[in-house]
């Protein structure tokens, strides 16, 4: 159920005018905000107005284990004191009892007579919040700032409705679309700047994916790390891809997370298993082999292509076969902007068609 | 001689205020505009200043063949009334008697007491017209907006220091480097919108450069032509790289200018033969292995990069081999803009330390 964006002058039946809910609804997008943007748990804030309008509890989630936003706010009321309010929600309330109660259930349970809402709930489980709700007489609004909330749970909102982690594909190139030089030498293809905007967007992802030919030739840590070498406080998972054997002594071993082996030889199954254990975003970053095998399954959401103003010709490309065979099976995609970055230029893309 | 830009509020020593020599030569700069922009002689504008500094004549030059800038604003004065007078001029006045005198010369003739230029002239034959000057006794002044007056002459000034055409490599690619899909397919890896800044770059050249396997495979007809299919005025000349026989009904015998053959075993040479033929910019549009060939040599002074926004994966490479065996020896370029044309991006760029 796509919901509708709800954006106009028009009055809610009671007579609290849709700019007081978008007002509300920012707000509660701007709580959401305070939570961890990582992990299992969406970014969920709520704000619950009374029947004049007036804002009288606010909550947002801190993570998992911990109250849901709804719970969270009306947790700040006392009893009785949500009766007949509206809750202003960024995502449609949870039907799910999981190490928390269902929200859907909590609001009912309080007395509020209406719950407005910005997104969908996508999750398999628990989906279905809306319904519970006007089974049990709430007045139900979805779809309020439908574009800034879908903006705000990001690639959460892609790994819930396709069961597996968003999919990253970085990888660095010279103009010409080499990763390394005929010799293998690739240090470095791009400047500071650059590699810096990579460490920042790993410390952000759950899980960072190499292929064993990567970790054989080049050894990487694999950790996100700050331009003076310290860590940054939250490290992706290492997730290595392949089959073959690796050393004990690899810097990998030394993450400060224990990496995940997975054998690639089905991407999708792979991904489900990293989703299973609570991965929602994976940062990939190659070699060639491993990205050409997961842009071929169409299995990339974006593409961080860090373009260095070189030219190297010869064998070793940052892309090998993708399963195009003519020009007009090309895999199209669309350039979301432009950065400059020192001497480099990164284009962040993603798939034709995917929002 | 590299002359020192001369562009701070000094008084040249008769008292003509340098701000008001810098006005003057920016009307010459927009005098030169007037001219063509290809072929064999530069844009040259000239402003000729009496004693108190009041603009008497201007001239520019309208092509070979015609009147230089300098005699044709001294051909709007009376005989004697540039006596004592200042000339402006974009380039250094030319020493070389050709299809017209030497303009410094002239200008000694007309009794002018002070010449003010912007760029040294770099020809072989024409340069030293300020040491003629000087030795007349006439005050010169050289280096008066430099920048400007390099930015003016752009790859005419190239082609005028190096002896051969001002080499601009063009090509088309996916974002990981290719030029075609692997089954050879090629149309269109770019939009409507490249396709069409191709051609007007295309008319602004004095010829346009490819290999014989690309005549044999795409059999192009070479011409610059507008969107609506129509030839531009002006057209590059054809210029075929290779020793392979080409058959009678190749598309490009039907080019209004008769197509130059030359055998692409030595570039260099070949780029000399061109420039003696008063080609002063090449327009190199392909195939990969013409243009890796280029830029092996360290033959090419801009690259026009067109990205369309796919992936097409496979063997068909827009840059084969271009002699870098480790990544210290990439050909190292500098980023001059990045546009967007439609869905496409154009980067331009030029080797880095090339001015």
């Amino acid at each position: 159920m796509a919901p509708r964006p709800t954006e106009s002058n028009e009055h809610t039946p009671d007579g609290l005018a849709a700019p007081a809910l978008a007002d509300a609804m920012r707000r509660a997008l701007d709580l959401a905000r305070r939570g961890p943007a990582r992990g299992v748990n969406p970014q969920v804030g709520c704000v619950i107005l009374d029947q004049t309008g007036a804002v009288i509890a606010e909550g947002w989630h801190r993570g998992a284990g911990t109250a849901h936003a709804e719970t969270d706010a009306l947790s700040q009321l006392e009893p009785g004191a949500a009766r007949g309010a509206t809750a202003v929600v960024t995502l449609e309330p949870c039907n799910h009892t999981g190490r928390t109660g269902p929200c859907a259930q909590a609001l009912i349970d309080a007395g509020v007579a209406r719950v407005v809402y910005s997104v969908d709930d996508p999750g398999e489980h628990s989906r279905s919040g809306a319904v519970r709700l006007r089974a049990a007489g709430v007045d139900v609004v979805p779809g309020i700032l439908h574009a800034a909330g879908e903006a705000l749970l990001g690639s959460w909102l892609t790994a819930a409705r396709l069961g597996r982690p968003f999919v990253i594909a970085k990888w660095a190139q010279s103009l010409d679309g080499r990763a390394a030089a005929n010799d293998g030498s690739s240090r470095w293809v791009t400047g500071p700047e650059a590699r810096a905007d990579v460490h920042f967007r790993r410390a952000a992802a759950d899980a960072i994916g190499v292929g064993t030919g990567t970790v054989l030739a080049d050894d990487p840590s694999l950790t996100a790390r700050t331009s003076t070498g310290t860590l940054y406080a939250s490290q992706p998972t290492p997730v290595i891809f392949g089959r073959r054997d690796l050393p004990e002594s690899a810097a990998v071993h030394a993450h400060p997370r224990r990496p995940v082996r997975l054998d690639g030889h089905d991407l999708a199954a792979d991904l489900a298993a990293l989703h299973a254990q609570g991965i929602r975003s994976l940062f990939l970053e190659g070699g060639p082999t491993l990205i050409s095998a997961f842009i071929a399954a169409g299995l990339v959401d974006e593409y961080l292509i860090y373009l260095a103003p070189t030219l190297l010709g010869g064998s070793r490309t940052a892309v090998t076969d993708i399963g195009v065979g003519s020009i007009s099976d090309a895999r199209r995609l669309a350039v979301d902007s432009v950065h400059t970055l020192g001497d480099d230029l990164l284009i962040v893309a993603r798939p034709k068609g995917h929002s």
